[in-house]
């Protein structure tokens, strides 16, 4: 469970400390036959999931609706969006084998037009706005195969994408709200110190109105006044269709990285002809922002790798906790079952679980026939939050000992529903 | 709420059926840009959700560990797995636009030589089997554009796809497992009506060892005796890699669909050179099990669609409730006030819902400027479980009238804590 202390004379690069514990974790895998895509191990598949999840929960709660598109497009339709011409050595394209296919589709780097698609299936009216989708869909960007690196650098990757469909009104409490889901989520994982950078309208270059942009970034810049964090301008750093806010954090290197990303977009809703009609009756343009708020997932992951060295909180540990029996021949039964009721689950397999089971925890299993210091020492480099040993005593005692690896104390639980209180109360209070 | 009588001089074909509900209950588009892949609109993002979840609630009690993997592979893995020369047709081929990347890639049609590679990652022991892999990957099959159609027919799926890698002895009891799964799952569904089909060694074409093949399909005829179950031989109808077990169920209208199925495969395990060190500390070459429950999701949601002729049962509703503001200038913030708690969330936007949060449930508002009667109709036109129209007496009385669209009556509850009460005990009763 105890840290290796750090030797100060060696200061790692974030990327080494980065791969050395994911390998010792076991979170994900590379391999040729797919460059730049991310196997997921379990372990690293609990994470990303509980990722999602999370930021599920939030966005229910500010009305997002999550739809799920296609990855292909024709051609066609990335002409139109405008990706064919400017991204298209970033994308993938695809052939279909047969003969009555034979116009080229690419492989989504984005999901604005296919949410551009589904505003555009029915009339819409001022009072269904604003329409907030949200989108976990894999995304593919043809990076060079040079670039490619571990979790930041990928060609295939997920974002907790989400595109609003609003009316200039609406824009300052859109962009609000997202600004208290950043600080919310952010907050949570620990990460205080972030800074926001305004990108205004290029010089030169741009499309809209002068009126619309003016309109739009002193909306923004008021937003931004009134979170009371640190703000930037990056004058003329916009891009062409619209101002956007980023947002740079700090890892524990001092290194800074792009994450949330809030754009307003005027030139999508005219590309897709979008319209909606006022209380008035007349056809106007909806406004689209882009945003995420993790970024792309799998760098959002590096970055907390990072940050949390590894040594993941409670609620959200891949490894919330291990049951080692002593012996095989003795204590595996009583183990088994108490690797069940920990996670929460039972031994009926006759009933199904209910959607509104809760308190599901991660409780692995080490039954390997090697000794059980080795497989103590072997769950401590795995990073287990407890570590919970089953040997006579535990079985004729009643009294179950527990090893917190956090505080490398012993507990004593006098069952398995209140170790599992315990569980509930560090996943509630986001230990 | 009410059902609209069927007319019994006309027999609507399942498809029609199918599509007609969808459209009123807007679960999904779809569009030519991207024939064969389904847009899933919020509340079919719902429905799939649920299914999803579920599946993944039973499978975690099964211990299967579920992990992500890439959707492009090079041209050569394909090769090697046998899908270049046997299935080259029905697969989609990706080229990059650099020159840095001469080779073609495939979009995965099947996850399993995915999994193989995880496997080989690093050398087993049998101390670790049965290894159980869940995945529920996008998955792209070419078929020709004629064939397609609905959820049924598609390009773009997705499966409750898992990969169990075992030795021969643990066969039956894996089998036995699923095949309890299945029956678990279905019974959920209310589906009762299901008939087991094992397809046997095809008579010339096979590889393996006879010996195997007889142990595994006398295993396979042993565990599905034991289910007590309908079950049939169809024999020398299995792949040429290994026996199945294919599930057909039967709908509403009499058609028979294959869902649910349980492969053995001898033959990829040797391609892969997959192997394990026995407790000799010899190595063995394992048995791999290719099994999904739902086989693909978008079919099995189509068949669901059909079974509930579109009246979902509160569980797994995506409209399981909707608020109804008599009028929006007196009634609007109470009505906001009550979905919101009836959803299960709270307005405090500065602390994140956790990871233990339960009991969600899917709760809309139409406060649409439309007269009450026509959104009432509305929502019992879609489908919603529970209609709960706020008007001045829900304000100021404190009583709740809610119409239960199953029985349509109204039903009187005195909080909204009450309510969800009955929200959970439905939940967790499956109704
Ligand atoms: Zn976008
Ligand atoms: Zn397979």
């Amino acid at each position: 469970c105890s840290s290796e202390a750090a030797d100060p004379r060696q200061v790692p690069s974030s990327s080494t400390v980065n791969s050395s514990i994911s390998n010792r974790q076991e979170l994900y895998m590379i391999d040729a036959v797919s460059p730049g895509s991310i196997f997921f191990l379990p372990h690293g598949t609990r994470l990303i999931n509980k990722l999602v999840s999370f930021m599920k929960l939030q966005q229910m709660k500010l009305n997002f609706d999550e739809v799920m598109t296609p990855l292909l497009y024709r051609k066609s339709l990335w002409e139109k969006s405008g990706h064919w011409d400017n991204y298209k050595d970033d994308m993938f394209v695809v052939k279909s084998s047969r003969d009555d296919e034979k116009e080229s589709f690419g492989l989504k780097p984005m999901n604005c037009p296919g949410h551009c698609l589904i505003y555009l299936r029915k009339d819409r009216s001022y009072n269904e706005l604003p329409i907030r989708y949200s989108d976990f869909s894999s995304l593919h960007r043809n990076e060079q195969s040079g670039a490619l690196s571990g979790l930041t650098r990928v060609r295939r990757f997920h974002q907790d994408d989400a595109h609003i469909f609003c009316t200039i009104e609406q824009i300052k409490d859109e962009i609000n709200n997202n600004l208290r889901l950043v600080d919310t989520v952010y907050k949570t994982f620990g990460i205080n110190d972030y800074k926001l950078l305004l990108s205004t309208r290029p010089s030169e270059k741009y499309i809209g109105e002068l009126a619309d942009w003016d309109a739009a970034e002193s909306n923004l810049k008021q937003v931004l006044e009134s979170t009371g964090k640190k703000w930037e301008i990056n004058e003329g750093d916009g891009a062409f269709y619209g101002p956007k806010v980023d947002i740079l954090l700090k890892d524990n290197f001092g290194k800074e990285h792009q994450s949330a990303t809030i754009q307003l977009d005027f030139q999508l809703p005219q590309r897709f002809k979008l319209t909606y009609k006022d209380s008035q009756g007349l056809l106007k343009t909806p406004v689209m922002i882009h945003r995420a708020i993790y970024g792309s997932i799998e760098r959002f992951l590096a970055i907390l790798i990072d940050h949390y060295e590894g040594k993941w909180p409670f609620w959200l540990s891949p490894r919330q906790a291990i049951v080692l029996p002593v012996s095989n021949e003795h204590h595996l039964e009583f183990s088994q079952d108490f690797q069940k009721k920990l996670s929460g689950f039972n031994n009926d397999l006759n009933n199904a679980i209910s959607l509104s089971k809760r308190d599901l925890f991660d409780v692995d299993m080490d039954s390997r026939s090697v000794g059980i210091n080795r497989r103590i020492k072997n769950a401590t480099q795995k990073g287990y939050n407890y570590i919970i040993v089953i040997g006579e005593k535990e079985i004729n005692g009643g009294q179950i000992a527990v090893r917190n690896c956090k505080t490398n104390q012993v507990e004593h639980y006098s069952s398995v529903d209140e170790l599992r209180e315990k569980f509930v109360e560090l996943t509630e209070s986001f230990q």
